[in-house]
């Protein structure tokens, strides 16, 4: 029998890159899954039935996020759940930090946090080898219930103006804790952060890169606020 | 052009079977989204993240289920949600009456809720017309997630046998309160019970074909709770 070729070189053979994309879908599906048992926490304040079935749709989509990047990491021969750890603090901290107090704050922190994976998930995809790339991309799409959201959002602002200033505040807040805890990320995870900025081969952190990244990600949240009708 | 064939005759024209079908489907997305979050709630006392992603699952699947019921409602040209309205107060009784006080008394009642609802269609299937029977069929197939339930509950007992006395009268408790629940329903509902035991064109509803019914699940029930090491 003929000997097999080696496997072509991968840029997961490059150890550095490797910690980083495995720290990366361990971040992403802590993500996922945190995401997906606050909503289905928050959906208790549900006004009827109709909106706790679209919210456990938005939770179920978050849950088929999860369990897409836990299987790449089995892929790459990782344990999920000890990929996954370092985040639980992170994690733990933003959401203990952005409870909602009624079920339009929950909405609000639903489609801000999806539009805020969206983003960040499109801004890493270009530096990842083709394989996750895909899961990511795949993963990237949002839960699709945006509509669902603003209708809300919108009718409630037309019933009571005042509900728009808290709601803005409310935004402003979500962003604030979401920012300070990526920074937190950036400043542990070396890897991850050489990852997402696509500078795994340079001679070190490109702060400025990140700076920039944090930068767009902002304005686009800034364009969702308005979607809502809400000033960011 | 020759005239179209009208379309065959189907049983959903006829009025007595249509209510009843409808109400059964109704029944079933509102017991499918109920366990679903009812399940995802207990999911707060996992005792770590492995765990909450397997309960996650089992959410997910019975939402799934739900997904497909409610489909065929619409399908059908009904308001799901209108379906569903007449059950709530079924759903919540039975709820109210099996607040699991840690996290194995929430798996076993996932477990024997599944297991029911399985019995439960299967019964029901025989009598339905093809379209709706594929569609029962499909969503009884369970949560595909049992092994996790009866490894932890086995586990558990193994550490200390005082639990396996506890649970077993649990899951008595579980199906005391399933069934006087059933029996409200047939006691309220005469075209859903009509059509659940395949007498809709029957002269009157048959008591007994019912009790034979819940005789068949209560023993599929008892094999259950061996499965799970604890006595019926």
């Amino acid at each position: 029998m003929a000997r097999q070729d080696p496997p072509p070189p991968s840029a997961l053979d490059d150890p550095a890159y490797r910690t980083g994309v495995v720290e990366l879908l361990g971040l992403l599906a802590l993500g996922e899954i945190s995401a997906c048992e606050r909503l289905v926490a928050d959906a208790r304040m549900a006004p009827d039935l109709r909106a706790k079935v679209e919210v456990a749709a938005m939770a179920a989509a978050e849950f088929h996020h999860f369990e897409q990047l836990r299987d790449r990491l089995v892929e790459l021969g990782e344990d999920p759940f000890a990929a996954m750890d370092p985040f639980e603090s992170i994690f733990a901290a933003f959401h203990a930090k952005t409870r909602p107090s009624d079920f339009l704050e929950g909405l609000v922190k639903a489609y801000v946090g999806d539009g805020l994976a969206s983003d960040f998930y499109r801004e890493v995809a270009a530096y990842l080898d083709g394989e996750t790339r895909e899961i990511v991309v795949e993963t990237m799409s949002g839960t699709g219930h945006s509509d669902f959201v603003v209708d809300q959002v919108r009718s409630a602002i037309e019933a009571d103006h005042r509900i728009a200033g808290r709601l803005a505040l409310w935004g402003r807040r979500l962003m604030g804790e979401a920012l300070s805890q990526a920074q937190t990320v950036v400043a542990e995870r070396d890897a991850l952060s050489a990852v997402v900025v696509g500078g795994a081969d340079g001679p070190g952190l490109d702060l400025a890169a990140i700076g920039r990244m944090f930068t767009r990600i902002t304005e686009a949240h800034t364009e969702r606020m308005e979607t809502l009708g809400l000033s960011a």
